[in-house]
């Protein structure tokens, strides 16, 4: 009933007028030409924001890395493959002016320091990848002179709320989502979410919804700490 | 118009009485509990075989990793997600009795030698990951004291049918379809592929079609060479 309630209040007029970034889905970093390293992200919960921030009048860019999704009305999308491309078009969006980033991709932290031209063959017993660090896509955006208002996700199997303040102050951002993932009901490829959302001095917790609800409460949320 | 022919003269009796295993999709490596090692294979000709021996009166077991695909008509599936669960999947079917083994599956061939419980925090600038090799699933089946007819896939990017040649011989391997992944219209992900199938003094092409008809073609060709 209080989500419906929720649904229903929902402001269609709340965002007009801003330009909002959305990152979604995970990254893949090549190893060869078939094989990468992923993760379990199926992009439904930034895909779900992407909408609600249409709706809510916004223009919205969608930054995706590989999903199997439709793109939401009026959502203008750009697919990305490897960390390093959502990096450089998560810059340009804010290069052309940008009110709000929404980092929800899963982007891998790591990528091979190599790629192979070819399929690597099965000819040794044992493999050493060596692999480096990714650029940190939502601290570049924050600390960006054009600095948009910056929400991070966190997505974690322990000490969930702890890590989040801890990412919420270190890569100075204006809010972070965080979600436990270590349950089956909620998180990655669910098409359910439970979040608490904190920011400087205060939170709030958003109980166990569609992402569709959940989208709409957290573009709320930012849109009434933003303004 | 060779097609559409091939489709008409399909005999749906070839594979009664017959117990047909068949892998498809790729596997997943998991390096910790949201990030893992994959490849880009879609499961597409692995299901799409599965429905034409189904077709053909076959009795039909898919061993299946994680794809996004639904169930053919009177298939009996089982999901899987790591090359060792696919592994004892397909020595357990075989145990079991199974009169062909097609193995269309794009295994890992290599595993992070630890997986870690938790997420993995990006705490170090790199990382150092060891793969140590996973079981070969097709060389299990084709060396089992009660060995099907053996099917085998290769999935290059350069020197295809020398390789698959020397992949019949070495693992004893009684037939062996190849297909070049490296163009964008046959292979992975694609609904489309072609062929080129090797047995032990012969060899028959395919040539580019949906992979429907080249899985209907493909189990003519295993009903006659293993009758």
């Amino acid at each position: 009933a209080i989500i419906h309630q929720a649904a229903e209040v929902f402001d269609y007029d709340l965002l007009t007028g801003k330009h909002v970034v959305i990152t979604a889905g995970p990254t893949r970093e090549p190893i060869d030409p078939v094989r990468y390293l992923t993760n379990k992200s199926s992009g439904k919960m930034g895909f779900a924001l992407a909408a609600a921030a249409a709706e809510a009048g916004a223009r919205v860019t969608l930054i995706a890395g590989p999903v199997a999704l439709p793109t939401p009305n009026r959502v203008q999308r750009i697919d990305v493959v490897r960390a390093e491309d959502m990096h450089q078009a998560s810059l340009d969006a804010v290069e052309k002016g940008c009110d709000i980033f929404i980092a929800t991709a899963a982007v891998a932290d790591y990528r091979p320091t190599v790629t192979a031209d070819h399929k690597i063959k099965k000819s040794t017993e044992e493999i050493h990848l060596t692999l480096v660090k990714n650029p940190d896509i939502i601290a570049a955006v924050a600390s960006h002179e054009h600095r948009p208002f910056t929400v991070g996700f966190a997505a974690e199997t322990q000490d969930v709320i702890q890590y989040a303040q801890g990412k919420l102050k270190n890569k100075n951002l204006d809010m972070i989502a965080t979600n436990d993932v270590s349950g089956s009901d909620v998180g990655f490829n669910s098409d359910n979410n439970a979040l608490t959302v904190i920011w400087p001095g205060g939170h709030k917790v958003l109980p166990l919804a569609s992402k569709a609800q959940i989208a709409k409460q957290l573009v709320e949320l930012i849109a009434i700490r933003q303004s």
